[in-house]
């Protein structure tokens, strides 16, 4: 199996065409597939309907030759995926005792009676691979056929990302000869359109490695892959490639393949043996929320506080009411006080603090977006002042803390506390 | 025209192929076009290709009535959906003067140089309804062929959002006579599968009104849908209907049409002109930013403490250390004395407090998924344990803040307060 394929997804599910739910499978599966180079030259959405999922299935036939399907595995009688694709591909559909096993044992576990219809569940066409299914009841399977591959998956959201990532790229891997490998060098600080003319002309030269740019909100990230005979040779080929990007970008590349500045700034914290507390005014929490949202978060974070009145500003945290009336609640004065008086509280190494607003009304005074950050070490305390544009809520409440992470991470790698003006 | 159509959505843009964008477009065209009881079959995507759009626009011609395309009108080389669609229904790209002063104006209020590549973009099919664009530079356009008709959208979100919602629904009402009203029934404390169990007689009974049920991740809801022929009639017809679901479900549905369980609580307190805070130690401020979501939520929102280690529940929240010792950190009793702490620690009417084991790695002691609620009042203090399956630490946190929202939500309406085992 080569690369150059013609892929087809088709997700399975009238939910999908009444609006309320995204197709994020299609896009999911299409991100994995890229990363292996290959070409995904259709999506297709069909509703749990048989005459019009076989049609779409046989127009498929005609121009794809891998076939992933989404959706439609499950118990119920709208769950018609499997029938109708053994149909068109001539197979039965047969009772598969291993992933009965695992479907009764789940239920067990669960301490739930598994009803009848369960077990449709684990028929699977004749002669396919069964992908077990650790993220719900659902097995997916894999059909080869002369010239043509059929993979089943779940489609909820979750099962179908996991049973993509974690059994269908390790089989396509697998066929693939030669492997691929990937880092992405996440961004912090620099929009997409300021990273695309640094590297412009690079991303035009390269063909192997390429080097790609993604904008997700709130950052920005650029992916290095190459292809080679083994990984090693495709480590060797990525690694200046990826020094160069770092050195043309600077100090905005926060890191390589990490998952974001929330686990970035938990890791470094780990690795110094420090904790962080925070005092969240404008965020209400998120940043608290966005510290915990890993396992082993409570070895770094030592607790928080949502001081959203100023009554608690004062009364929990410290901060002194002529501060406040001196200079407004949303300064940089009030959050040093917030960041020193959370740390005090707590006894953490590390102390940040937010306050400002987040909008969308604005109190005559400040400008929506303007957002105060402290971050307090047992030598110094450091403030700065933001000016999130947009006027949308979640926008700045996010980026805020964004900004507030970088800060921590700035702080913490010794690198110059560049809060830039984002206006 | 009656609404029994087939519609097909065609985006066309390799972007969405390579995983990095998701296509909400052909989703907000599919929501809007459920509330005009016009069913969508098909959903597809292909990429800037030429032939591969034009055999995707015939497959289309052979099962839809509407036809809706997504992207591909703009000034680029790659920007082909008008030549293909026009060229596969025999018609003429013909120059629009109308829209090319729109053009011409719109670059000069941008006091930009206009590039004649520009107004490749307002040659339209011959014959059509142009769509004048006022979020973008492209047009769109309406072809009405003999059974057919052909809608070309731009693909930027927010052009093809407003595109539809101003140019394409009014002209769809139109031909459509009759209006559509839906109302949303959300539940919370029922699964999908009891859900439908109920209500599986009376969903294949009306077919006006319609009962359709969906989930959500961590609740689900049931959608009424009346067609009549004005507002008022709609709502007659929807009216009984609703309270027959309300009736049916009980106290499981915990609104109308509202955004979710965070709005109504804060609703509520308003209404009721009372505040809450929140003491938080395996949600980690989630419940606090689920609170802050929105604006105004400082009338209602005292505050709330992150404590997430032993001595933070201790030293902020006055919890006794002798409490922990002998009920675990994940009991009713530390929840209580939480609750309690932070009540007395903010001054507000209401506190909750949540306390538990969010995994995915256990203790030794407690199941993953262990989570313990309390709501404490001028009164008396309310306590439960939930038992959360999955081990999924960001399912585990979810669903805490959900049960501790309907708690609240039960207490501020009077009704019992039924936390039931959800494992």
């Amino acid at each position: 199996m080569n690369n150059s394929h013609a892929v087809e997804i088709i997700g399975v599910g009238t939910e999908l065409l009444l609006g309320g739910t995204t197709n994020t499978d299609a896009r999911d599966i299409s991100e994995m597939l890229t990363t292996l180079g290959i070409n995904v030259f259709y999506h297709t959405v069909v509703g749990d309907n048989p005459a019009r999922l076989k049609q779409v299935m046989e127009i498929a036939m005609g121009r794809a030759d891998i076939i992933i399907t989404t959706g439609g595995l499950g118990p119920t009688c709208d769950d018609l995926t499997k029938n109708v694709i053994a149909e068109a591909l001539g197979r039965k559909l047969v009772y598969d005792p291993e992933e009965g096993e695992r479907l009764k044992a789940y239920f067990e576990r669960r301490q739930k009676p598994m009803t009848d219809n369960n077990l449709q569940q684990v028929y699977l066409p004749e002669g396919c691979i069964p992908l077990s299914n650790d993220w719900g009841t659902a097995p997916g399977c894999i059909i080869e056929d002369e010239n043509l591959t059929v993979i089943m998956l779940p489609g909820p959201p979750h099962e179908c990302n996991s049973m993509m990532k974690y059994r269908v790229m390790p089989y396509l891997e697998s066929k693939a000869g030669g492997v691929i490998v990937s880092h992405n060098y996440r961004i912090f600080g620099m929009g997409e359109s300021e990273m695309e003319h640094i590297l412009r002309d690079d991303m035009n030269t390269y063909t192997n490695p390429t080097i790609a740019p993604y904008a997700k909100r709130y950052e920005c990230f650029v992916r290095v892959t190459a292809k080679a005979d083994s990984a090693e040779q495709a480590e060797a080929m990525i690694a200046p490639v990826g020094e160069m990007v770092k050195e043309k970008l600077g100090s905005v590349v926060y890191g390589v393949d990490v998952s974001g500045l929330d686990r970035l700034v938990m890791d470094l914290l780990l690795e110094r043996g420090l904790t962080l507390s925070a005092a969240e005014s404008c965020t209400g929490g998120l940043l608290a929320k966005r510290m915990t949202d890993f396992p082993g978060s409570s070895a770094v974070f030592a607790g928080g506080v949502v001081s959203y009145t100023n009554e608690m500003k004062i009364k929990v945290l410290g901060v002194k009411p002529e501060t406040i009336e001196k200079y407004t609640v949303y300064s940089e004065e009030v959050a040093k006080e917030m960041a020193e008086g959370v740390r005090a509280l707590t006894g953490s190494d590390l102390a940040v603090s937010l306050t400002g607003l987040a909008g969308p009304d604005g109190d005559g005074v400040h400008d929506v977006g303007t957002v105060c950050v402290g971050l307090a070490t047992a030598k110094e305390t450091m403030t700065a002042e933001l000016h999130i544009p947009g006027k949308n809520r979640e926008n700045v409440r996010m980026t805020a803390t964004q900004w507030a992470l970088d800060m921590i991470r700035r702080y913490l790698c010794g690198l110059p506390a560049e809060i830039r003006s984002i206006v």
